[in-house]
Order: structure tokens, then sequence, then C-alpha cells
């Protein structure tokens, strides 16, 4: 059987390794598929670039510096989309669906925000769009919601799926240091990018989130709707705190399905959403994910906790999941569509239009930081408030103040509650003369 | 389309699991497969038994004391062996493939002893045999290896893959007890069967590492080259010292093909397949896997590691495998065989014929403990026995004597060698005069 043919856009970090895994590794992949693949093309964004791409693929594949050129060469069988962002990704990526060309791509920004009109358009072409790539790296997640929990009602995700951050965060607790003196260190070994702001500030994170939940749950993506917070606001003193009490602080992307059982005190019906940093107690095995890595917890009702974990990004673990939707793309290349597994897990007819709950309406445990005057009544006052919102305390934790002090922290863990009851009850806490800074608030998740 | 027609054989605890999770959630499965999978009829293992089989199941499905009965009707698309054990399994699997059925089971031994048969019978007659119940329970490891690290060369898989034996180590180490005094513990609580034997003497494990093994690299499953070594005779003593040394003990099966490199010293070259006590660093995520559950890392070329955790045994989480092959193979039931995935991931041409290494072979580090004499040129004559056989010492720890005390402990982890280098020299210090009790020997490995 003729090997398939493969156009890349796009020869960078990950088009690169692409291009190597496929030719280091071609017996086992072949050996695997029942079919070689092969790259035909490679498109560069400019003639330049092209040139400097040709060096590395040899004379016998040719590089253009018009990717429309591979989207309309009849010859390609599949079209690889590796150059990220949202145009010209998109156009090219609809192009190539419109020419009757499977896609796999690694570009989350444009599934998170673009996926339904994408995935519509292959639908009606009837191809292919893989994305393993642009969740978690090499970590086959998406194979694992998709395919291998399809018995289970899936009840929540949470992932630490930015390797930049966990990167940040592990530095901040291993050696005591704050934000910004570790984000320095992370721009000079190459852990986050010159402009960090996609990583730091949790859309990265948000749009993997967003993918993740859209399979899950069987509602289409909805990027516009996730909560995003990031870590650079992130003070060191917090995670100090919160190991003293027990606990690991994790950048998480969480989605979760509240129904209307007794788990949602507020009766909020839908679906959370949410990438922010998040206590989470040291003994769970994702707390203990360090440096660069990333994992995924998936909470079901048959199979209960299961967790996929492993590099998140680089040039070879990302190729991993791209050479992975090239055999399944490959094997199913001319089957029936009707074989193939639904892009987004559900066929479209059981698509459900469960909505994504606003922040004031999701649950969660709560983490508070106070800096308060050392004199009598303060914690009654503060204790007084909760009670008056529900909001039940789980453990409390004052700093003994030193000699001559006349402030100290108070920390507070509460029992779960709805964000906008907490936020009520915050602002009502700000107003007292005796809290003398602003509040910290940070979200706890037990994850069992 | 009509729904696809299943009979279930056994309604033991993974048969009934099973058949309860394709009523809770068929609507969600039905969602994904784009098929209704219905339980078309049940098979005892005799008359009475299906008697109470009828009764969980309903009026609605036939119940039968007669598995031929199952496996000869026309009308069952899928027949789900969840009977265990080598017969009537093999001639029931056997039976349902020459009748043209798919099969979907959760026997691990079966496969470990009978895949080849089995998976040859399949092909010849174009049907799928799946079976991601067979290892890890609910976890989707075949999955991830078959489908999700297609790209890689696997270099090697360490797996905490019976929970029993986990169970009992973690209890071990938690509690400072003896493995006797833990086992009827774990049997008390149902961890552990009233006859332990393959759970603990790692058959068990052996029987999941020969499938795992034979996807991973492309050749026949071999369950008679297994060495299979369990936890019966492991003493808490070396719990503890291997805990002070950073070490955790875990029930490990192993398995790792030795290429032509300078990393096998002994230059052999095959596929090790090994399950025995395992010491591994304490910071690994693995070593943090406690209780009844599993875990399996993948060392692959272009991903890196990857680990999946998750629980390995019980109804549900058995279930939630059955059922996702049922959807695998309810989407693929009318397609080209072709457009399948191969049952031992390679297609039968680009198998390999990769010997699997005889255990004096297999490279790993050591840790030996030895009960010696107090006195002068002890530890001089055992590292110069260690030398004799190029086995270079990493650490060594030696237990103060108490007053009066005549012998002490003496501990020696070792870089790796050959297992059968490490035993001519064990045979040696054996006959030393100074060392008065047989020696313990503990495989170590640093999963990295």
């Amino acid at each position: 059987m003729k090997p398939i043919q493969v156009g890349l856009i796009g020869l960078g970090t990950v088009g690169a390794g692409t291009f190597n895994v496929l030719q280091r590794n071609q017996t086992e992949i072949r050996g695997r598929a029942g079919r070689g693949i092969e790259v035909a093309m490679v498109a560069a964004r400019n003639a330049e670039r092209a040139k400097a791409y040709q060096a590395i693929v040899g004379d016998g594949v040719p590089c253009t510096g018009e990717a429309q050129e591979l989207v309309n060469n009849p010859a390609i069988d599949i079209v690889v989309e590796l150059i990220g962002g949202i145009e010209p990704a998109r156009t090219l990526v609809l192009q190539a669906i419109a020419n009757g060309k499977h896609v796999v791509t690694a570009n989350k920004a444009l599934l998170a925000l673009h996926g339904t009109e994408i995935f519509e358009a292959a639908r009606e072409k009837g191809v292919v769009v893989a994305f393993e790539a642009a969740v978690a790296g090499g970590i086959p997640i998406i194979k694992a919601l998709r395919e291998g929990l399809t018995a289970n009602r899936i009840e929540w995700i949470a992932g630490i799926i930015n390797g930049t951050t966990n990167f940040i965060l592990s530095e901040m607790r291993g050696k005591g240091l704050d934000f910004a003196t570790v984000l320095k260190e992370a721009q000079r070994l190459g852990y986050a990018e010159s402009d960090p702001t996609f990583d730091i500030e949790g859309v990265d994170a948000a749009h993997k989130l967003t993918i993740m939940s859209a399979i899950a749950f069987g509602v289409p993506v909805q990027f516009d709707k996730a909560h995003v917070e990031g870590i650079s606001s992130l003070q060191a003193t917090d995670i100090k705190y919160a190991e003293q009490l027990g606990y690991r602080i994790k950048l998480l992307g969480i989605t979760r399905r509240r129904a209307s059982s007794g788990s949602t005190p507020d009766g909020a019906q839908g679906i959370e959403l949410r990438v922010h940093p998040t206590l989470i107690p040291a003994t769970r095995l994702i707390a203990n994910v360090e440096g660069a890595m990333n994992a995924v917890v998936v909470q079901a009702d048959a199979v209960g906790t299961t967790l996929y974990y492993g590099k998140g990004a680089g040039a070879e673990p990302t190729a991993s999941a791209v050479v992975a939707d090239l055999v399944d793309v490959t094997r199913l290349a001319t089957a029936d569509p009707d074989h193939r597994v639904p892009h987004l897990a559900f066929q479209p007819d059981a698509m459900s239009d469960t909505p994504v709950l606003p922040m004031a309406d999701v649950q969660t445990a709560f983490y508070l930081r106070l800096v308060v005057a050392d004199q009598a009544g303060v914690l009654s006052r503060i204790t007084t408030i909760l009670a008056e919102h529900d909001i039940s305390i789980d453990a409390v934790l004052q700093r003994e103040s030193a000699e001559g002090e006349r402030q100290t922290d108070l920390i507070i863990l509460t029992h779960d509650t709805s964000e906008g009851r907490m936020n009520e009850a915050l602002a009502k806490m700000q107003g007292l003369p005796t809290v003398l800074a602003p509040i910290v608030k940070l979200r706890k998740e037990e994850l069992a």
C-alpha cells in the first residue's frame, strides 16, 4: 500500500521533532500503522524560512514559502498544522478541510476558540481533525478521555497542564523564592518565553482545559466562558502557609459537572470551567508533580480516579502525540466516517447544552490570608461574618506576633461554598478597620 | 441503527459491574458509540447459577447455564468472557471466534498463556479480541501502548500491576508489620483472596506484564519465559533499611528492551521480562502509589516518561475497561479489518523475534543484606569479592552493633550488573565463615 502523504506546515520545535520522529522510528511506525507515513511537503511562512527548512529536511522533500501551495496539493492526504496562533492557521486548516484533507494539529488556541467552526467543517467534508498534541503534549489524554473512558459519566477533571507555571511554582516552593525571581530563572533556562503572559496568566492552560471539558461532557468548546487566573500575583508567603497546613499550591485547570444533587448547596447546575492557583493536599499524587511535568486527574463514575502524567511540551513529546494522530488517521483514512471516534467524543446529535456556570456559582473551598491588627475580638468579628454567610470554617492558623508587633497573619481554610457567597463575605471583612491589607483569597480542592 | 448485541459469559464481580455500567450510563455510551450496546444473553456455569443471575438482570435478558448456547447464538455480535481461568474460557473464546463473533475479555491468564493461538484464530476469522480489562483494570494502558504511543520506540515498562501486593507492601511499610500479619488483614478486608498464591507470588502480575511486553515490543506473548518472584519472603527489616537509604520496595513488573548499545556491559541483547520486589527511589511518583492502586510507567524514546494511574481491580473499574472495548468494537464491527488496531500493536508481518533474556543476563542494580560477624576485615573480604566480579558499589550501610552483640547487618547497594555475575559473587560471599545467615538479595531500579 502506498505510503500516506503528509504535508507539514511549520518546521519549528514541534515540526522538526515530528519530522525527526517520523524518520527515526519509521520501521516501528509502519509496523504499527500497516502503512508508511511520508512527509511529502513542508511549508514555511516565507521563502527565506523555506530555504532554511530545505537544509533540514534534505532535497527529497520540497519546501515552500506558500502554505496555500501545500494545502492545495492534491498529492497530500493529511495536513499537519504546527504554526500555532489563530491566523493564518485557521484559514489554512479550513482550506485543507475544504480540499478534503484530514488535519492533525497541536494548536490549542485555535481549537479552544474556533473548534466549533472547524469540527463542523470537517464533519461536512467527512474528514478527521485530530488534536492529541493540543493538550498535555505527549500524554495521550485526549485518547483516554474520548476512547479509554467511554463507559463513564465523567465527574471532573483537574490538571497541571502548563509546564512553565508548574516549573515556577516548584521552584518558588523548593527554594522559597518569589515569583519575579523564579520567572527570570525560568526564562534563562528556556522554560518560559520572553513574553510569558499566555503561560503565567493561565491562558494556555485555559485553552487546553476548554478542549478537555468539551470532550468530557459533550459540550461545545467555550473558551469565552472560562475563568482564567494565573500565578503572577501569587506570594511566597502563601505557599509557605499552605505547606504548614499540609497543602501544595498548583495552577490547576478544573472542569466539573455540577448535577442537581445535594452537592450544590446553592442549587446551580452546569459545568465549572476555571483555571487558578489551587491548594491541594500534599499527599495527593498530583501534588507531587514537579518541574515542567504535566498531569491530569480524571474522576469518573465507573473507573473512579485515574491520573495521566508526562511531558506536556517539547519537540519530541509533542511530536509523539502528532505522530500518534497520524497513525490513527492513516488507519481510518479510507474508512466510513461512522467508524471514527467523534471529534468531541460524542456524536453530534448527542451533544449536551449544559451551560458553563458563571464563577459566582462555582463551589469550592477557600484559603484566606488576612493581615489583621493584633487585638482582642478580631477573630470573632471575622468568624461572625463567615457564619452570617453560612460559610463554615475548616481550620484557622494565626501567626504568633513578634514582640512589639501590632499586626499578624490570620489564615482561614473554609469548607465548600459558592464563590459569590464568599465574595460577599470578603467585601464585609475587607471593610473591617482591623483588617489592614487586601485579603488574599485562594481556592482549595481536596480532589477526592 | 440496531443496538449491537452482547453476550456476557459470567456475572460475577466484573460481569455484574459491566451489566450495571451498561445500564446506568447507556445514554452516554450510546452518545459516544453512535449505537446502543445491549446485553442480549447471559451465561452461567450451571443452571442453578443461571437462575440466580436471572434475578439480577431481570426477565428481559435470558440467562443460560450452557455457555455454548451463548457462543452459538446467531443474534449475538460480541461475546464478553468474564469467567477467568484457562478452561472452559479458552474453548468458549475460540468457539466464539470460530462463529465469527468479536470477543472482549478481562482474562489475563488466558491471553498470557494462549494469546498466540487466540489472536491467530481471530485474525483468520477477521474478528477482534479486545482485552483492555486484562491489564491494570480501569487504567486505559493497553490503549496508551497500542495507540497513544505509536510514534515511539518503547524502551521499558515498569508497573505496579497487582493491587493485593501493593496493599500489603503499603501496610508493611506504613505500620512496620510483617508479611504474614498484613496478609491476614488484607484477607479480612477483601483485598486478598483466601488462596492468595497467584497474587502474592507474582503470577498475576506476570500475566499482565507478559501482555504489555508483547504489545510494547511486537513480540509474541511468552509467559513461560517470565521470571516470577513474589513478596511472601520479603522481610520488614529490608523495607526499613530501604527506607533509610531513600528507597521504597514495590512489587514491579518490568520489561525492557536491551539493545546492542553500551548499556549492556555483558553484551546480551533481548527483552527482559521479570516480576520481583524492587527498590525504587522514594521520590519517584510511582513510589508513592499506595494501597490497592495500580500504576504503570512507560519510558519511550520520543515522549520520554509517562505514567498511568488508577484502580487495577474491582467491579466497576474493570467494567470501565470492558465497556470501552465494547465501544471500540462496536465502532469498528463492520469496518474492514485493515482499519483496526492490530491485536499486539504491530501488524502480523512486522512482529519481532527478539528473544526474552534468561534471568542471568538481566541487568540491574542490587540491594544486599548480609548478617556478618562484627570483627575486623569482614567488609574488606566482601568488597574484594564484589571487585573480583567487576561489581561496583553504590552505597554501604553498616548497622552499629549493640554492646556485647557479636553480629551486625551489612547493607550494600551496587551499581548495575548482570544477575548471573551477581549470583556468582553471592555464592562466594555466602561461603565466607563471617557471613552468618543467608544473604538477602533484592533488585533496585532507578527508573530514570
